[in-house]
């Protein structure tokens, strides 16, 4: 039964892109829609945007921001305003011409992000230092035409969030730009069980009209690299652009200095590759929709249905999302489905475990199958829940320490590259190395890191000079 | 003081159209975008949308829902399916032609509601009686091109829920229509204090492409109706159109039975419009973003600023949305400030309350003064805000009761709908009845209530027939 069931999910080893492929549309997180690119979040994967979603927005209202909603049609000459910022994304928009029946006037595109029309509205409602700082976020979707898409790593649309603040000072914005990104960081290792790289990315990757980009870098199982969200640091170039100016408590008249930041339904992609295994998914307890599944065996035996339901109504009242599964089919096709299905905890309650007073369960992570008493099993299952998060978490950072190779010059950054491995790299900050590496071996340069150089010249050219140490990884 | 800031508010008997306006721009609930017809929520009046969210939610999963989420763009093609709808819809899409810098092959629609997208899915995932029932909802925006558009109540953009259901039979499609309805008849008593109507609308008032369309019908304070919410049954007319068909129990493949209900931005203009006053804002204690405000007087005593806090960390603690406001203003100001925005609960810390062991309180609903012990302060304003939620509500509701007449013939339905209130008339159904109310009076058929009809003629052409007691008034 459970060979017929990885049957049909491709070979994670040799067949990376189509077993997650596999896994997205078996597991019925997401469907494609009818326009190509488009895809149709299910109830079970949406269960895990809402978990997402929650957690992070507890995060940023405790961190002092407010949502709000902007409207999603932008028009083009707003868009227009910002030189680079148009230009990196005129490309992509999806334009609307006619609307009620009727030509525009002036087109106006779906925003393929917010900058613009939130500018344009800070514009308004900033005048005084007393308006500082500005600190909004909006959940929203938004729309990139893109060539080649797949399920959550690249859909022509998008749901996502965008925090958009505005501060007095270059030190203020410069500091929630980094808060936001560490805020990242810590939220994708205590809640996705994810370790990350984090650090400003080269001047070719970052966002278009920022002046710096900050970055949070994940490593999938087949050792690509995942941006898993992103922090830009605006300096006053969308404010000089967009006219928001404040009258400072020294009467003078300033332009504010800005930050944005988001992170987007490409999480879910991240957690399918960084903790998917060849049965299917294994989700992180934190945002798993169902956390524990509880089923009965042999469950036309006197008890075993009562025992069940109580069993899961006890688990339920503590807090645990908790499915029971009464339907008509085997526990083994039970089983396989919800361990495709990543449920980190499995409970089996049968008639020879109700003698015993204990039940069987199964850790998603490991697969080992265990008991545990009935008595207590509420508290027990929480305890487990938490260790499963705890040792998923240490599994991918050994996962990923085990595949960071230093490379000191071009012939090891190859290697190490075709092995499947991130390469920390020395790095003098020439475009030209980076393009040289981009050609050679279709990698990139993913972030910055702050540490000390581990050699005196670039791994690339070999010249020494203002050196860095950098991520450089084959990517999503 | 306060006449200042009345000054700014429209007079609300005289000018109620203006005073709208006033009120939502002045207390930053939204902002005009910069296309015509869209609206900024601004974050008071998006976290009042999250609290009606969340609650709204809860209720949708303890009923069995599940959210997803369905693509924003929908092929030109799949919205024409379905006659009536697209004749209904056709008129106000907003068109993408354009996308990528590339013309498209087939021009797409953003939804103005999503039946077609969800139809076209669910008739890839409906296969078996075991596929059912279906029960999906979506929060999301649409997009409808209105030509006279007000903050809330008529947006090119706005933010909504719309559920989709699917099942095996009629009845239990019908019953869901109606389940719902009732949901949201309780979820405006008992969360938004609104009474409302609900009954079956008009054949001429019903959903493009229903085949019978529910309303809740609240009233505002100037006598017109607002529609609140809407439940469709849609009997077969969509799964024969989109091919839903399931292998039932005996064997048999059948279309489905579905519905589909929703709710959007436009409560917050009716929660606006029935509980307002001269003032600016009354919000109902359950979705209000503040709950109480904490104001300390005479800050600059000693020890008044230090048990201000303190009693704004109470309150936060009982889970009451509370806000200190210390900000550098007389209190007279805030007070307006905070009146205007229809905080239910203020709370006044000096040293005089101080020294007394007391605070001064003013609830917003009666705008009387009082006074309270800070012992124990936090469950007394569990209770007020409890009590602030009942009298509106049976404010609301005596208002209303003392508002509605019954129209005997169309002179009386006319000097009724000219003294601002609803008329309850006995109708036999005709539409050229309808037509004739709507010409004569701008009023309409708001819904039909199960009553039995107190006169054996109808209001309108004086014939016996098929009569019912239905609700006629002006409306948003």
């Amino acid at each position: 039964m459970a060979k017929e069931f990885v049957k049909e999910i491709a070979d994670i080893d040799t067949q990376f892109t189509r077993w997650y492929t596999d896994v997205v549309i078996k597991t019925q997180l997401v469907d494609y829609g009818p326009i190509k690119g488009t895809m149709v979040i299910r109830p079970y994967g949406y269960a895990i945007w809402e978990n997402i979603q929650k957690q992070l927005d507890e995060r940023f209202k405790a961190t002092g921001h407010q949502n709000a909603y902007f409207p999603m049609l932008i028009p083009q000459s707003l868009l227009n305003k910002e030189a680079e910022h148009v230009e990196g994304f005129a490309p992509e928009v999806a334009v609307v011409n006619v609307a009620g029946g009727e030509q525009l006037a002036e087109p106006c595109v779906i925003r393929p992000t917010s900058e613009t029309i939130i500018c344009s509205m800070y514009s308004k409602w900033i005048n005084s230092y007393r308006d500082l700082p500005l600190k909004l976020n909006q959940w929203a979707n938004v729309v990139r035409w893109e060539k080649t898409t797949r399920p959550f790593l690249r859909t022509s649309e998008f749901l996502w969030q965008e925090g958009h603040t505005a501060h007095a000072t270059r030190e203020e914005a410069l500091k929630e730009t980094m808060d936001m990104l560490y805020l990242y960081r810590d939220f994708a290792r205590d809640v996705l069980a994810m370790p990350t790289f984090i650090g400003q990315k080269s001047e070719k990757e970052k966002f278009a009209g920022a002046e710096a980009t900050f970055g949070m870098e994940a490593m999938m199982l087949d050792g690509k690299s995942l941006q898993a969200g992103t922090t830009h640091h605006f300096g006053q170039k969308f404010s000089k652009a967009y006219d928001i100016q404040f009258l400072d408590k020294d009467n003078v008249k300033k332009y504010v200095w800005q930050s944005s930041w988001g992170v987007s339904t490409r999480l879910i992609g991240a957690i399918i590759m960084a903790h998917g295994d060849q049965r299917g998914l294994v989700l992180p307890p934190k945002i798993a929709p169902v956390q524990a599944v509880v089923i009965p065996v042999a469950a036309h035996k006197q008890g075993v249905a009562e025992k069940a339901r109580e069993i899961a109504a006890a688990l339920s009242a503590a807090g645990i999302r908790t499915q029971l599964d009464e339907r008509d089919q085997s526990p083994g096709w039970k089983f396989n489905e919800w361990e495709m299905k990543g449920v980190p905890l499995r409970i089996e309650v049968g008639p020879r475990d109700i003698e015993r007073g204990e039940v069987t369960y199964s850790r998603r992570d490991t697969c080992e199958k265990l008991s545990a008493p009935i008595e207590g099993l509420d508290k027990a299952a929480l305890a487990l829940l938490e260790d499963i998060h705890e040792s998923m978490y240490r599994k991918s950072l050994a996962f990923r320490d085990s595949h960071v190779k230093l490379a000191h010059n071009m012939q090891e950054l190859g290697e190490i590259l075709d092995a499947k491995c991130f390469a920390k790299v020395v790095w003098d900050k020439d475009p030209a190395c980076e393009a040289l590496i981009k050609e050679k071996f279709q990698a990139t340069v993913r972030v910055m890191l702050d540490e000390p150089p581990f050699q005196n010249t670039c791994t690339c050219c070999g010249k020494e000079g203002d050196l860095t140490v950098a991520i450089v990884a084959r990517a999503y």
